[in-house]
């Protein structure tokens, strides 16, 4: 089959580790006769530096015209702490996800046994732990009203949600339960929040048509502690987009391999995939940067377009490199593999 | 001296545990020759209960005539997952802390070397961890504007913050940071929220009166991985509300004993003492519960009074309790000590 895909490398280490992914694609493109074609934009600081703009209008042209996209990583450190920067490097991401409609981040979190010794948590804690993050992606706090008094004395953000945006994230999320191990949970702050008791109202709404699936609910500090004291606990959990923000990056360490972890962000037309690490300023140009994480967005990318076996080929080529020690620094101190060398093996593998 | 305590025993264990800090309070006075008044007052579930008002005119009055409050804990399963419900526990609280003005949390989270093994953290990742979260209690979305639309379609919640609210509590938490390791963290979501880009500017405003404080800024996603994976690294963490509700959980989880962290809500006419753990219905009645972490509320109760060795005297029998495992089920699965025999020990010991 033919597909268009987008490709946005970003900033950092995001251009190293999309072009490993970059390989595997074409070695599944190889390997079961398919052929995509790959289209590169710039998003980011990368684009701020080129356009003056995070987002320039040619980027999100060749997104639409995609029927995939795959992104690296933005952010530069010469952007953070100067909140007086008209410009951000984020603004690009936020964008782009509100214009294409991205209103669905699903973010699985699975603790691999061979990377069980990464993780701060004791083994006996996180050894099992199997969950899928489903966070709004499009509304909330993150696209409100913002307002700065003309004095500078006061701040504001507004938070709002619909019966409408709640809705199709739950279904999203209702049924992602309904094939795995029939629990979701909503985190919210429905003690506090009138947009949190609306989520509420209507996840209980939408939970009639699923009366396989046992709901919970919790509040978000209540969440924040579970995730560390128990993780296993969770299967599928929902929640709107700030809280989904800080309690899946928590999710994302635990496992002890966030340099394996990749996300979806789905919308009605377009989809968008990438890890969940940042830019790693740090690391950029090393060779020392793990793609995996990158390369496994690429498979949940095959997924979505529908190729099953091609997306399992390439989880299969990673459980492989896992297994066998083929893996960047940050997994194997001793004698590691640089970030292409990784790749190679994957293309290989597949 | 003579002083006016304020006691809200609350719901679920509150009455418990707060009868054994109750008992140390006694001992310390009998100790050192002063004479403490207690009153108590009802807020919470069993004020609902009770009158219909989880805070009740007469439980703020007393509050007010009092020196410093000793709190219990609030919640009722039977207000939770009723997001219809017009009057709940927690507004009794936060009407509490808004007319009080206790504008400032302090929340110590410290790892105690006897404790470590009970941390779902490894030994190594949590030893010698010892921070102070600085959550400001009295503004941002908790008590912002909150709207539902006629038609039930469309909720929203404001959050705002003015310069003077930030620093007021900059200040609070530089001048702990002085007496500490010298290093301030502020939480924050600058990278999004105009209110985060506030907290960012006015605190690296008043940080020019503290030069000698290194000043650090975290996006509240990274931090809520960063209190995993490495919570050594923080000294004082400064905050606005929602982000502190959510990392100060998240960090009371860490130390394996949240069993024996407390919490002080400070303005400044009054402040307020409390453990940081819950109500804990099922454990209510049972003798089960462990007192640790409102006994040492009681002592952070003294040392805002001005008693320094009286606070030191109730630390030390805490520490005692700990070394002989005089404790509590929680934290001493064989043998353990009922709830009062824990208080009794405590009071003895003094
Ligand atoms: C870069 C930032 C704006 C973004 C977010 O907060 O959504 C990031 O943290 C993420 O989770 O994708
Ligand atoms: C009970 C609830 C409203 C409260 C809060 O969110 O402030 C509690 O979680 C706390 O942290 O004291």
């Amino acid at each position: 089959m033919d597909f268009n895909i987008a490709i946005i490398p970003g900033d950092g280490i995001g251009p190293e580790v999309t072009a490993q992914a970059k390989k595997a694609l074409e070695a599944v493109a190889d390997e079961y006769g398919h052929h995509f074609t790959y289209t590169e934009a710039m998003m980011g600081a990368c684009a701020i530096d080129a356009t003056g703009n995070p987002l320039p209008e040619e980027t999100l042209d060749i997104c639409e015209a995609s029927d995939a996209i795959l992104f690296g990583a933005i952010g530069d450190p010469k952007y953070d702490n100067d909140p007086t920067a008209k410009v951000r490097p984020e603004q690009g991401l936020l964008r782009l996800r509100k214009s294409l409609g991205l209103f669905c981040n699903v973010r699985p979190v699975k603790a691999y046994e061979q990377l069980l010794d990464n993780s701060p948590l004791k083994r006996e804690i996180i050894s099992g732990a199997d969950m899928s993050i489903y966070r709004e992606l499009t509304g909330g706090i993150y696209f409100g009203e913002k307002h700065l008094s003309d004095d500078g004395q006061v701040a504001s953000d507004g938070c709002s949600y619909s019966v409408k945006e709640i809705t199709r994230m739950a279904h999203l999320a209702f049924k992602e339960t309904q094939n795995r191990r029939k629990k979701l949970t909503l985190v919210d702050k429905a003690n506090v929040l009138e947009t949190s008791r609306l989520w509420r109202r209507t996840v209980t709404e939408v939970a009639k048509g699923y009366p396989e699936v046992e709901v919970d609910f919790l509040f978000v500090d209540n969440a924040a502690m579970q995730m560390i004291l128990n993780p296993k606990q969770f299967d599928v959990i929902l929640t709107e987009n700030l809280f989904g923000d800080i309690i899946s990056d928590e999710a994302s360490v635990i496992g002890g391999s966030i340099g394996l972890l990749a996300s979806a962000s789905v919308g009605t037309e377009n989809a968008l995939f990438e890890p969940i690490h940042g830019s790693y300023p740090q690391a950029t140009g090393k060779g020392i940067a793990n793609p995996l994480a990158s390369i496994l967005s690429a498979a949940m990318l095959l997924r979505h377009l529908g190729l099953q076996d091609e997306a399992e080929s390439i989880e299969t080529a990673v459980e492989k490199s896992l297994e066998l020690g083929f893996t960047t620094e940050d997994l194997k101190p001793e004698n590691p593999l640089s970030t292409s060398k990784v790749g190679d093996f994957i293309a290989d593998y597949i």
